[in-house]
């Protein structure tokens, strides 16, 4: 009753396969049998450092949960009797109607309470007795088999692939971002700063919107070439610092530059109505309020240092909005697959690197440098279940 | 033509008396005769500092913008015929209906060009044309008359007092804030740091809102004690900072204080739904992130120094949404004058200091050192009209 | 383990006391002893028709669902061991920490599923699995015991009587419609068609959120008088209808009568921002929305005529906004409580007839009749639960 | 001085070429020269009844407010002198920036007051001192010269044609209802009742803003077939009424078929989140309100008859939201012409029919019956200016 091979994290850099028990399922849920997981950037970041702000990896964890997979057929034993491993029964909870054994599904990787107020009142990402797969306590999606309620898996539609299900996980965070909170409109422009994979996605949402400016900013020629080739309509690199100038003198100055190059102003036709930044960096922070516009919106998502210099007076005279963005709320993951069923979005080009399930560790490897032993530059990882082939989509 | 005493300010810290031509009106224009003007903190910088940061002080300037005044009788000439001094045409303009000679009208001293997208859009705050009194280049209404388009004049009901009507401008600050920013609504627990006259109105204003908790921050017991008899509900005063202590630890310390002393949380019933800083300071702005509620809101009103540091892993855990308040908008001046004129908010309290046209001098030196020569504390000076007594209101 | 006395519809018009199994409660839920019961309109209804709508009564079904109780201390058996009536255990349950026993609450009766779109997205009143008291083929409230989760029931400060906590059901309903649905802000107009029980104390939370105006409107003289001493600014009561005349043109001319008595206009200071019915007559709504501004919002809340002649012209020609209302969603029954609390809303005067648990065929028939045998005019009336008496409040 | 050949309407069915007066411009206008003007059925409506609700014909009304035009180069004379013809000056008013002489752009064609509380709220449709063209008293833009604030018109990109600029009415109105009032976002479902222009319009709206299924309804197959290959997803085709059979009842039973014929269902992934009526008939707005989800929104676009027997059970127990939608807003002329910029909308299909500025008389017969005298169904028909040939877009 156990045989669900987990990929887990012990201690600091140290991780290892093992046996877990195969979860209960209760009457609301369902057991998946997990095919594809992408590897995040928060997955590497407990690997390495062992937390994430508040959040401190104290016991094993097993890592992972960008994931899709499949509604187990039975392989699962019965628990309501035990008695054998064939039986096709408690795969799926009995209240459950909405999906059955054998379809194919992202898994939307967090569990809310569904009775505090902020459950209650639409914004249950910020429930704080979330069980979220992969932050501490709570045991991640890398193993055969997962257990989530119905309601938060999505069939997904044939023409989709199980990794199109597994990236829906960071394509829900660049909805939430764009869609749910900075709310963009059709013909809006938007600068997004960071050409990772949140970034990238966040540009494809804008994209899919209606945006009719995307404006990528990197500081590497490569990512800006491909932020161009997928979804950015126009980039921008800052220039190199200066010596002994300030931060903010940097980024004031780089603003300036900014919205000269690209034709940029602070009203009108030609202004930036959202700024999103998804690298973290003090700098971004900084030129992205400089360059927004007035009455403009500016989207925190990622974190980078916990701290910034922050020219308040920026958000005052304009009289801007800043809002933070976590994980993702009701209807992003449906609008996420939408948005991707629709040929809106193409998922394909982010994954640049697949493994096996036992060549985790590679995969991490890479992902923390940014590319694989080959150089090939990495976007998006993704490990194959135990039980599936690398070339199976 | 030109009977129309005006306090002007020349250069940095040179002011002086002046005759200014009287103002010709529009056909949708008013004339109006000053009484009542408070001091507002941003007069008293153009004289000290000839600027506040983009906008300089480069040629003479009326200085006044908090006023309340009477649509002119007809001391003024006709502009159509300049025949006589005694004429009671054209102080009010031909399209006019809503207002007549004689009434008593709080002033909105902002005229926007109401054409462009801010404009047209319900934002007229945003205008880039906007002409506001004491705003440079544009003068004040330190002035016999002053002329306003007819719908940014209102009327005040008769048990207000013209002082109060000069506080209109000051308490529509607090509505934008609370009201049409922060969208307080009832039984919200607020918290304001800074009791100055804006952090004070805000509060009076989240109290006629219904908040449940009014939290008062600031350093100064006088002023904390003031803003508890006023509207406040609980007070907090900040500890001294230890040594060597980095303003970010002590706000995180100061912010550990308030929420062990008041009994705040960062969710439920014991939450701050709303931080406002109408301080500047960095360390408020710190703690008030810090302290608001997971998905709160925070409203930065009034600057202080340019750029802080700002705890950004507070905005992205708590999901946070942060707005600058600049001036006030649609519908705020008529929300503002209900909820006086309701005994909502009682203004009185606030007007400490009346100085005499003759003595403005005075009054901006009082208003500087924050109290009287007798010592007296100075929460808002109010100076007359050339035309009217300190002692009528 | 059946000592559980509730009052049941076995069928139209036939009602009696029966013994029911006392309720088993779950890990969430806690069991309360149900003191006070107001009597709703549609618990009337269901009474005389067997239906409202859709909703049938086909089995027999415990009526009441405006309710408010004490968690029970434990004269509940244990219903994990069955051993014995005194055991203290079991009726909170284990995960609950809000309340414990003896604790004075308000009941929220509708229990929603948590997992579907509505619930998610902070709509649970349209959950399609809502299990609602007394509403087929769920039972309510009128018993010895209710059991609901623990977040469904709410503290009540020691200066609210448990009739105040029966009433707040009612007064959710009405601040849903005014609060959450038309959004009413300080110094807006409000007017209300009918004078029954949600009508006022839409009349009343109106009040309590700073309407400037708020106009009454009944064809019963005694109940505008009510309206007026209890929340109305103003009253209408509307002409005869003449022989002949169409529903349309009555209403048409009743409109034109009430705009001229009550200086009412269809733009600026004078006019009606938000207009709510209910009455469910159709000249009710079709008067109000002759009366409702340019822009303005009218809410229907309350079944009549389930099909009205409806002015369309009005709607598209001032570009009205209209609502259904339907029952309360997350935040209402908190806000509803804190306006009571901080004497915002006085309940008392609305509890006019008070009946013991035997008498509840006598409640009924008083609160269909509108009136007690004595003649004296019933607004609402509350049963008594069989373990308390009429007296206590 | 006044070689402005116009298009009146003298009386019912009356109707004449006359000169008048060439328009003088202010300082913030600009005089466009009338290239193209589509006709509206309200054109039509002023034509044959001589009203609209409240809107009555009294004197002598140049039509026509679908238009696009070319801003003059000076064929005006000057307005400040009156000396020649030929000079170049007072074409543009001295203000204007934003615009030259030359350029192409589509006209919105109501001036609001920019004074009032709907103007300054962002709702400048609602104003009360609208000046709009072809809306009695006022004169339209079917004449050689049409004065404009320069706000009001916009800039056409290279590829759009002076057509597709006099279409940008219509589809503004298009833009108010679906995104400005109904707020349709990616992904949603839609049904909309009427395949005239505007219904068209709406459908080509829903579509370039990501709405996932598009349901047409009418009952002229002719009119199903095109909007099926213009934008339309899915058609409906409701029953032919039955003997005896009330509207009410009719249009329950179409509604049923409606939901079973194309899988429709109140809640879930199969609801309809969007009902636009742009038909005006009783069993249109009936049957929307039956098949609308449960927290629905119903749009009405368009006036048929002024009432209608209106099924309010469906407004409360499934808590919809039903709007009215008149002409445009802020922004939505800017997003009519981006979506058509973009080619998320192609305008062309729209227009059957041209004809020359002396066969106005014949284009509005064809409007009035739907067809040209050759039979072919007629969508939209265009007139040309009398200084631009049939031939020329």
């Amino acid at each position: 009753m156990s045989d669900n091979p987990s990929f887990v994290l012990n201690a600091i850099e140290k991780v290892a396969y093992e046996q877990r028990p195969i979860p209960e399922i209760g009457d609301d849920d369902v057991l998946v049998e997990v095919k594809k997981t992408g590897i995040c950037g928060s997955d590497v970041h407990y690997l390495v450092h062992g937390r994430i702000g508040d959040f401190v990896v104290e016991s094993p964890m097993v890592l992972g949960h960008e994931s899709a997979g499949i509604i187990s057929k039975g392989r699962a034993p019965c628990f309501c009797c035990y008695t054998s491993y064939q039986l096709l029964i408690c795969v799926v909870g009995k209240n459950v109607k909405s999906v059955k054994a054998g379809d194919r599904v992202a898994m939307e990787p967090g569990v809310s309470c569904r009775k505090c107020d902020a459950c209650k009142s639409g914004r249950y990402q910020l429930c704080p007795d979330m069980i979220f797969a992969a932050t501490p306590p709570y045991d991640g999606t890398l193993a055969r088999y997962y257990r989530l309620p119905a309601d938060l898996v999505y069939l997904l539609p044939a023409h989709l692939t199980l990794e199109d299900g597994a990236m829906m996980e960071p394509l829900s965070v660049a909805v939430h971002s764009v869609h749910s909170l900075a709310n963009l409109q059709p013909n809006q422009t938007i600068a997004v700063f960071g050409c990772g994979p949140v970034g990238l996605l966040c540009m494809a949402v804008a994209k899919a919107l209606g945006a009719s400016r995307i404006i990528a900013v990197d500081i590497v020629d490569s990512r800006l070439e491909f932020a161009k080739s997928y979804a950015a309509t126009e980039t921008y690199k800052p220039p190199t610092p200066q010596e002994g100038e300030s931060k903010i003198a940097y980024s004031k100055r780089s603003s300036d530059i900014l919205k000269q190059t690209l034709g940029v102003e602070e009203r009108g036709d030609k202004a930036i109505d959202i700024v999103l930044d998804a690298s973290g960096a003090e700098v971004s922070i900084q030129t992205g309020l400089f360059i927004a516009k007035i009455g403009g919106t500016f989207i925190q998502v990622g974190m980078g240092q916990p701290e910034v210099v922050f020219p308040v007076s920026q958000l005052l005279a304009k009289e801007l909005v800043v809002k933070g963005s976590f994980r993702y709320g009701p209807g992003d993951y449906r609008l996420a697959i939408a948005l991707a069923a629709a040929h809106r979005i193409d998922l394909k080009p982010m994954v640049t690197h697949r493994f096996k399930f036992d060549d985790a560790v590679t995969a991490f490897k890479a992902t923390k440098a940014g590319k694989s032993e080959d150089g090939k530059a990495l976007i998006k990882a993704i490990i194959s279940g135990p039980d599936v082939s690398v070339d199976e989509y």
